[in-house]
């Protein structure tokens, strides 16, 4: 399957607690991120902010356990299904999406 | 709360089933598609293929009723859960990511 990489060389891959179906975060990957997740089983993604490969987890130890890798309709868009070992996001919440458009 | 669009407007949205919890599909939003979907209740995106406004299920009957409209820490992409009125994808299947990465 061609994958469809943007004209960054990223792609979205949303990431989604394979148990309990909770969306937990959405991240960029580049091809090299990719490959890595694959071969280690472990996610890896591209940060644009910081410019750099990065290992989910590998500083806070809250790495996610792949458990399956899903392409949508135009293979522009990764959806991964993952065993969290802890929050997904920086903030200590278990999801990036813990707040409604209306909070404050 | 400040929505960070990127630079060319737009805003990646998730869109899970409210009920399944299946990830359904990604798309785009510009602030016209969101205000378009908080205003009517229904998914609203922007079109990058086809550089307009899409009202999912215009055409198709597909709408997706929207029941919450979630935002990441970085305020930079949507979760919407809705409840689709039919198939999310163009090709008939239930989600667009109906594939793994393996398959043919």
């Amino acid at each position: 399957m061609e994958i469809k990489w943007d004209e960054r060389g990223l792609l979205p891959a949303i990431v989604q607690d394979a148990q309990s179906g909770a969306v937990l975060m959405l991240a960029y990957m580049n091809e090299e991120a990719l490959r890595l997740t694959l071969e280690t089983g472990e996610a890896h993604f591209w940060s644009r902010s910081r410019n750099e490969l990065w290992h989910k987890g590998a500083t806070s130890g809250n790495v996610q356990r792949v458990r399956d890798v899903r392409v949508d309709c135009d293979v522009d868009t990764i959806l991964l299904k993952v065993d969290p070992a802890g929050p997904a996001c920086h903030t200590g919440e278990y999801s990036c999406f813990y707040r409604t458009l209306t909070d404050e």
